[in-house]
C-alpha cells in the first residue's frame, strides 16, 4: 500500500530506492558479577584499543573524503576514550564490585551521559551524544558483536533510522547510499548539514518513519519538499524518475556554468562566493567555480586542541588560501566563539543566554592578546593575495573603532619589523545584528564593506533561537521586516560607494537569489556545492523582475506571502 | 582622610549620614557529634518554628507597607521551610551520624546551594539565593544568636554591606537608613530595585565598600552618578547638602503637579501613564496623578500558587483596576511568562537561550486553555472601565491575528452566555521585537496601539542579554538604532491615525523623555514614583527643541553621543 510522509526538507533532490532500516545493535547488559577481576580488566583494554583503532581509522578516511570539519568528531571521540576519569572509573568499579567490564562501562557513561545531558548547555549536550557513541563503540567489541550494519550495505538503499550519529555519517558509502530519512532532528541538526555537504538527498524529523517501513519496501525520498513515499505505484515511480532526470540534466548543465560571469539574464553582474572552513576545501571552491571567498570561518584552527594556535600556524593557514585564491577576494572572519561555539582552554563564563552574551568580537576585544596573535596573522598573509578582514558581532561603532584600531597598531609593529603588510586591504564587518543593520548609514561610513550573516540577523530580529525547535516556526528568513534591514544595509553601502555580501544559508536559496539581487546584493557567499545551482538560477532572472519582486515584497505582510509570491514567479 | 569611590548609580538621590557596616553574624559550624539526638531534632523542630514566625511576619509588614510584590519573596522562603525534602533529609543526617542539628543543616542546605548554583537556569540561582537566606535564619536561631542588626538601627544611617538579601531590605527602616551602598550588583540586581521602589538613594557594585569604611565614618551618597564620598570635607558636605536641598526642594515643586496637565513648555499635551503589577499598587498610580495604567503585567496573578488562576479570580483583579481608574485608560497585558519568568505548574521546557525562546504570546498562542481563561476575565472586565488588551513579545503578523481571532471567538461567546463585553475594546501589541518595530508599518493597519517595551527591544537589537554582567555595557537604550526603530513605530501608528506608548524602563528617564517628546511618542508608562518628575521635564521642554534634539540623535554615531548631546541641552 502507498503511504506518504511528510518529514523537513534537509537536502535537495530525489531517490528511489529500497530501505534499509538501520538499526543499533541492541546490547542486553545485564549485572553480572565475575570471578576473575583481572581477566574483564584486560578485555576492556583490548576493547579500547580495538575502538581505537577504528576511530582512527575512521577519522583518516574521513578526512580524505570530506575534509578535515568533518573529521574533527573522531578526534573528540578519541579524546573521549583516552580520558583517564572515565577509564579509571570504569576500572575501578570491576576491580571494587567484581562486575564485569560491560555492566561497569555502561554504569559509570550512563552516569556521564545523564549529567550531560541534564546541562543547559549545548556543547556539553553534544559531550553526551559523543560519549554514548563511543561506549557503544567499546560495548560492541566487549559483546563481540560486529557493527558492520552500514558498511555492510552492497546495493542501492535509502538509509532509515531513529538519527544518524557522526560515525554513522562517515560511514554512509555514497555509492550505496542514494538518501536517507530520520525520524529526529531538524534543518540545522548534524545529519541534515552532513547531507548536505555529502549532496545525498535526505529528509529528517519524519517523528515515525522508522515504524511504518519495513526492509526492503521501496522508498522516494524528495529532500526538496520533505515528502516521503513508502511502496509508490507505478505513476509516482514514473514522476519521480522524471523529476530526478531532469534534476540530473539540470546539474550537468549547470557543470557548464563553472567559468562562465555570474549575471543576471540581462547581463548584471555579481559575484558569487564559496564559505570554507580550513584550507582543505579550497578544492571545492574551484571546482565548482566560485569567484572568491566570502566567508573563511576561522573557528577550526582554534578547536580540537589545548591551547591557542600560534601567529606562524595562522599564519600558514591564512596564506594557503589567499595563494590558493590567485589574486581573487578571500573574505576572512575573525575568531567567532563563544554563543554555541566553546573553547575549552578558554575558559570562558557560563551564561544564561549564550547567543545573547559575550562572544565573537565581545570576546576578542576583551582577550586582546588573543585577538592580536590572529590580526598579525592576518596582516602578515595579507601579503601573498587579495585578503579582507571581516569583524563579527559587531552592535556598535565602538567596537569597529577599537577593532579597526588594533589592526592598526598591529600593522605599525609589523612594519617596524620589516614584514610586509599590503596597505590597501579591505576591512569589513558582518551585519548579523540588528543594531548595525539599522544603523548601517553610519557604520557604512567607517568599513570597506558589509557582509549580511542572515543565520544570527534572523534569529535576532525574530528573537527566535534558531536551534530551538519550541519556536522554529518564527525563524522566518523571509519576514518583511528581514528584508527590509537587507536592503537598508545594501541601500547604506551603495551611499558610500562600498559593497554589501551575504555569507548566511540564505545567500544560496533558490527563492532568495531572486529578491537579493532585486535588492542590489554585490555578492553573494554560500556552500560551494551551491555555487553552480546559484548561477544558474540568477542567470534565468531579468534585473528589472528581481527589483519588482523585491519591492513587493517589503510590502507583504508575512514570510509565506512573500515566499509564495517569489514561488509563483519562479 | 576624604576619600571617592564610584558604584554603579542605582536610585536617584543624596544621603549623607554615618556609616552602618551591616555583617552577617558569622557562624562557625564544626562538626560535632552529639549523644542526644532527639534533643537536636527538637531544637531543630523549634528554630524552624521560629523562623517561620519571623518570616510570616516579614511577609505580613512588607505586604502592608510595600505591596504584595515585595511580599512575595517571603512567601518563597516559607515555602522552603515547609519543604519536606530538605528538612527530612536533615534530621536524616542527624539520627544517622549523630551530629548536632547545625551541622546536618549547614551540611545539606550547602549540597542544595551548590546544585542550585551550578545552574544555568537563573530561576534555579535564585532558589540558591533563598535556600541560603532561609538556612542562615535557621542557623542563627539553633545558635541562639539573635539577628537584629538591622532592626538595632536607631539613629540615621548609611548602610554599606557586601550584598543587601531580600530579607535585609525588607527590614531596612526607612526613617532611619537614609541611604545604603554595596560591593556588588547591577542596577537590575534586586537590592537596586529595591531602593528604587523604596525611593533610598543607592549606590551598589563598589567593589569593596565594606573594607574602606569604617562604623561611624559619615559617608556622602549621590544615587544619580553612583559618587560615594568618606569622610567628605566640609565644603562637600556643604555643596551635598545644597544639593540635597535643592531635589527636596523639586520634589516639593513637582508634588503641586499632581493634577496638572502634562503637557510641553509649549502646550502640547501627552499621557503620563503608570505601570502596575497587582491592583494594590493603585493607590500609588493615583497619588502620584498618573492619567492611566500604561501597563498592568498579569504575571503576579499567576505566581506563588500551584495552579492557574481561575477566571473569576482573574476577572475580579481586572475590574478592581479599571473601576478605581475610573474612565482612564488601563492597557492590560496577557500573560508573559517564560524566558526568566518560570511557572512551575506549567511545566515549560528548558532552553540553551530563554530569552529568544518559548515565552509569552508563543506560550499562549500553544496554550490556548490558559489564554482563553485570560481573554474571558479581560473581556468581562471591559464592561466596567477604559480597558485595553495587549498581547506580548510579538514576532509576526500570524501571531496577531491569532490572537485576535481568539478574542473574537470569546467575545462572541460571552455574548452568547447573555455576558456584557465592550464593544469598542482596543486591542495593542508590545513592540519589543525588532521584526516588529521594523514593520510596524504593516502591523499598524492591524492593531489600535502600539507600547514600545525598551526593555526587551534594546536586549534584542543590540543581541545584548540585558542581565548578563559580560556585555552590560551593549545593552545601550540610547543607540542610535533603537531611536530609529522608536521613530519607525510611532510613525507607523500616526500613518494609520493609531497611537503609540512606551512601557519600558526608558518611558520615564530624564534624558530620554525630550527625545521621546521629539519622536512624537504618545503615552509614557513608567514607575508611579517617576510620574511627577516626568511631568516636571517635559514641562521644561519647547516641543520644537525636543523635535530637533530628535533629529539630530537619529544621526549620531553612538550611544554616548546621544546622551552627551540630550545632556548638554538639559
Amino acid at each position: 500500500m502507498t503511504d506518504c510522509l511528510q518529514g523537513i526538507a534537509a537536502s535537495n533532490g530525489i531517490a528511489i530506492a529500497k530501505a534499509f532500516l538501520l538499526e543499533q545493535p541492541e546490547l542486553d547488559i545485564q549485572k553480572e558479577i565475575v570471578s576473575d577481576v583481572e581477566t574483564e580488566i584486560l578485555q576492556l583494554k583490548e576493547a579500547i584499543a580495538k575502538a581505537k583503532k577504528e576511530l582512527e581509522m575512521l577519522r583518516d578516511k574521513t578526512r580524505e573524503q570530506q575534509g578535515d570539519e568533518n573529521a574533527e568528531i573522531f578526534s573528540a571521540h578519541l579524546l573521549v576514550l583516552e580520558d583517564p576519569e572515565l577509564i579509571d572509573a570504569v576500572t575501578a568499579k570491576v576491580k571494587e564490585n567484581s562486575v564485569s567490564a560491560s555492566h561497569a562501562l555502561h554504569e559509570v557513561s550512563s552516569m556521564y551521559i545523564q549529567m550531560f545531558e541534564d546541562m543547559d548547555n549545548a556543547y556539553m549536550r553534544e559531550r553526551a551524544a559523543d560519549i554514548k557513541d563511543v561506549s557503544q563503540r567499546v560495548l560492541l567489541h566487549l559483546a563481540g558483536v560486529e557493527n558492520t550494519s552500514l558498511a555492510s550495505i552492497n546495493e542501492e538503499t535509502i538509509v532509515l533510522s531513529h538519527d544518524l550519529t557522526p560515525s554513522d555519517t562517515a560511514q554512509l558509502d555514497r555509492q550505496f547510499t542514494l538518501g536517507f530519512v530520520t525520524n529526529i532532528g531538524g534543518r540545522t541538526s548534524h545529519s541534515a548539514i552532513m547531507a548536505r555537504s555529502l549532496e545525498i538527498p535526505a529528509v529528517v524529523g519524519t517523528k515515525d518513519i522508522t515504524s511504518q517501513v519495513q526492509n526492503g519496501d521501496l522508498i522516494i525520498v524528495d529532500g526538496s519538499t520533505g515528502d516521503v513515499i513508502i511502496n509508490p505505484d507505478e505513476d509516482s515511480i514514473q514522476t519521480y524518475r522524471e523529476r530526478q532526470r531532469q534534476i540530473e540534466a539540470e546539474k550537468e548543465e549547470q557543470k557548464k556554468l563553472v567559468n562562465e560571469p555570474s549575471i543576471s539574464a540581462d547581463g548584471y553582474q555579481v559575484e558569487l562566493a564559496a564559505n570554507i572552513g580550513t584550507p582543505d576545501d579550497m578544492e571545492g571552491v574551484i571546482e565548482n567555480g566560485a569567484e572568491g571567498v566570502g566567508l573563511y570561518r576561522t573557528e577550526f584552527l582554534y578547536m580540537g586542541r589545548d591551547s591557542v594556535p600560534e601567529e606562524e600556524e595562522q599564519f600558514e593557514a591564512y596564506r594557503t588560501v589567499v595563494e590558493n585564491m590567485d589574486g581573487k577576494p578571500v573574505v576572512i572572519r575573525t575568531l567567532d566563539i563563544g554563543g554555541d561555539k566553546e573553547l575549552p582552554y578558554l575558559d570562558l563564563p557560563e551564561e544564561l543566554n549564550p547567543f545573547l552574551g559575550f562572544r565573537a568580537i565581545r570576546l576578542c576585544l576583551e582577550k586582546t592578546d588573543l585577538f592580536r596573535t590572529q590580526l598579525r596573522a592576518l596582516l602578515r598573509a595579507s601579503h601573498y593575495g587579495n585578503l579582507k578582514i571581516m569583524f563579527p558581532m559587531v552592535a556598535t561603532l565602538e567596537e569597529l573603532r577599537n577593532a579597526k584600531a588594533l589592526v592598526q597598531e598591529e600593522k605599525e609593529r609589523l612594519k617596524e619589523e620589516g614584514k610586509p603588510v599590503n596597505d590597501e586591504l579591505e576591512i569589513g564587518i558582518m551585519v548579523e545584528i540588528p543594531s548595525t543593520a539599522v544603523a548601517a548609514p553610519q557604520f557604512a561610513k567607517e568599513v570597506d564593506f558589509f557582509s549580511i550573516g542572515t543565520n544570527d540577523l534572523v534569529q535576532y530580529t525574530l528573537a527566535a533561537d534558531r536551534m530551538s525547535e519550541h519556536v522554529s516556526h518564527l525563524y522566518q528568513p523571509y519576514h518583511p521586516a528581514v528584508l527590509q534591514l537587507i536592503k537598508n544595509v545594501i541601500d547604506a553601502s551603495h551611499a558610500e560607494g562600498k559593497w554589501t555580501g551575504m555569507c548566511g544559508e540564505m545567500a544560496g536559496e533558490r527563492t532568495a537569489i531572486p529578491l537579493l539581487l532585486g535588492l542590489g546584493l554585490d555578492e553573494f557567499s554560500m556552500s560551494a556545492t551551491s555555487v553552480l545551482a546559484a548561477r544558474s538560477t540568477l542567470r534565468e532572472i531579468q534585473l528589472n523582475t528581481a527589483q519588482d519582486l523585491a519591492s513587493r515584497a517589503l510590502t507583504c505582510s508575512t514570510s509565506e506571502e512573500v515566499e509564495t509570491m517569489v514561488r509563483n514567479h519562479l
